[in-house]
């Protein structure tokens, strides 16, 4: 399935992200030589969506190594260790950006077994093998996409049918957040493909604004019905039956299917619940992590008051303290299921 | 009680009203010399809050008055009456809005009454008869706010017994939108004067802004503790215990107890019966109105879509649909009270 925006465009020396904070306003292309500059891009929301984060870093790692290569420096185990290290901190909450440098260790490693010192021919393999792990994580999390989006369809076609439906998302998980079509953002394109949206709702999710600069963009380029809606007003929608379905996306799992995901997502899950509308998460298997236990061990990020208080740079309230959680933990009684490429979780 | 700031400035020949749209950056007034000057006002958003569009309507409907005499022109009944329907429809869910303009009405309505012509003495008394309606709406009201925060205040003491509380409210319900201090920010003065607050939690409320904008500056002003919360972050807020009782306003209540009030109420009453959280509304009898049996029959206005495109004149998503009703509808099974000047419905 085409999607007329991607998030990344890579090459043999470098990648270059979409500056996603420019949209939709700018088509901006933020060039990153290193990992280094992947890890900024991350925590300065450049790139955003747990897919996404863990692709670029994936590439993150063997930019290092390319670099480190190109300048002539000693290429180690242990400076891929500590851009592992630099580029996890990034962004604490995203499990799939640890798995993803992690993929990258674990293809290095056995290059720097044995003898200390490799023949140039080694090094090259080495680059070669970093590369195509991250092509592969890249190619890999298309191909999941569309599995879990379309596991996601046959059950919502199976189990509610409808002629038509209005679903509800919030913030982004579509094509600037993975490496495909987006998880549910993907399962809400091929319900599209199948003829079977009426609307899609987009909560424009503050205090970052994904749903309406990001997933609103996104579906106006691809042609898919789109209405943007307050967060505040999701409950109002539901009670005015407007919405069929709900579908989120994820940014950690934890062992017991307690869900981290944007602030507002634990909102939604209890209004969909009060008003007995289905809830859905759609996520990759690296999504989930099961040394967790549950999503009291989560430990959710708050953000700088910047983001409350100023829109696009124009202060909008008086300087006052702020609380600014990144995520919420939606508890798994309150989600009806959870898809990933395999599995369907009840 | 004190406060440092008041929506209006109130003068025989003219009313000045405090921009609030203009806030936090700027205090500016906008003159009104009559009645359609106050409709555009309130239609524009300069003026918002229930009672205090009332007491603005009711100057308006004295400054119609007194425009006329000082240009000669014929004061009629008829002036007045359609006066009344241009104000009443710059905002229709504003119940109060309608009552004020009454109330102006039935002062203006026996100077009428019998011989068409009157002598300029009859006219004369008719303009302070409407002036002092107005004065008396707007103090009257100062009155009903301490009454019912008392109200409010002495219900959560004895019902909800705390050393301290921490408080979620929404929209601004505060001096900016009463002629005191405020309704459900009323009941906050009161508490913070038994010195029973910790923290107030401000919801920025979108697309307006008006928690950021009115209520976070108006707490500032009065040194009353405050933070910032994007909207969707109540329900998390509630999770981890950071919230103890929700305190709201009203625009319309209707028989049953049903209650309108700024998008995102009917949201916030449903987590906080999900969490076990008191939920309050503290709003004058003027917003009361019997002739609607129940919610479902009062008509919510929908507003533009750039306020939702839009903050500050600056474009903040794509060119895709909107729906941006301005009010919703809690049902009275949501409430754990409503408090007025003289009553406390459970």
């Amino acid at each position: 399935m085409k999607t007329n925006l991607s998030f990344i465009k890579a090459a043999r020396d470098k990648i270059q992200l979409l500056n996603q904070k420019l949209l939709p306003h700018k088509l901006d292309y933020v060039v990153c030589s290193n990992g280094a500059d992947v890890a900024k891009a991350i925590k300065d929301m450049v790139v955003r969506g747990a897919p996404a984060i863990g692709i670029s870093a994936a590439y993150g790692m063997y930019l290092t190594a390319w670099e480190a290569s190109k300048k002539n420096k000693k290429l180690t185990l242990d400076l891929l260790k500590k851009q592992k290290q630099q580029l996890d901190a990034a962004r604490p909450t995203a499990v799939n950006l640890m798995w993803a440098t992690e993929q990258m260790l674990q293809v290095a490693t056995p290059f720097f077994a044995g003898e200390p010192s490799k023949a140039k021919d080694a090094h090259l393999k080495l680059l070669l093998a970093l590369y195509e792990k991250a092509l592969e994580i890249h190619n890999d999390d298309a191909e999941r996409c569309l599995k879990m989006s379309n596991n996601a369809v046959k059950y919502l076609l199976t189990k509610y049918p409808k002629e038509k439906y209005n679903i509800l998302t919030h913030c982004n998980t579509g094509s600037l957040a993975t490496g495909g079509i987006g998880t549910a953002l993907g399962a809400i394109r091929v319900l599209h493909e199948k003829s079977k949206i009426n609307m899609v709702y987009a909560d424009e999710t503050r205090p970052y604004l994904q749903g309406s600069r990001l997933t609103a963009f996104e579906l106006l380029k691809d042609k898919i019905p789109v209405t943007l809606t307050v967060d505040s007003q999701a409950a109002y929608l539901m009670q005015k039956k407007m919405i069929d379905a709900v579908f989120v996306g994820a940014d950690r799992i934890a062992a017991n299917g307690d869900v981290a995901n944007k602030i507002g997502t634990y909102s939604l899950s209890v209004l969909a619940k009060a008003h007995r509308i289905p809830f859905f998460v759609v996520a990759p298997k690296s999504t989930f992590d099961n040394k967790i236990e549950n999503g009291d061990k989560i430990v959710v990020e708050e953000r700088a008051a910047v983001e409350v208080l100023e829109i696009a740079g124009r202060v909008i309230a008086p300087k006052v303290p702020v609380v600014n959680y990144s995520f919420d933990v939606t508890p798994q009684v309150n989600i009806t299921a959870i898809f990933s490429e395999d599995e369907t979780l009840e």
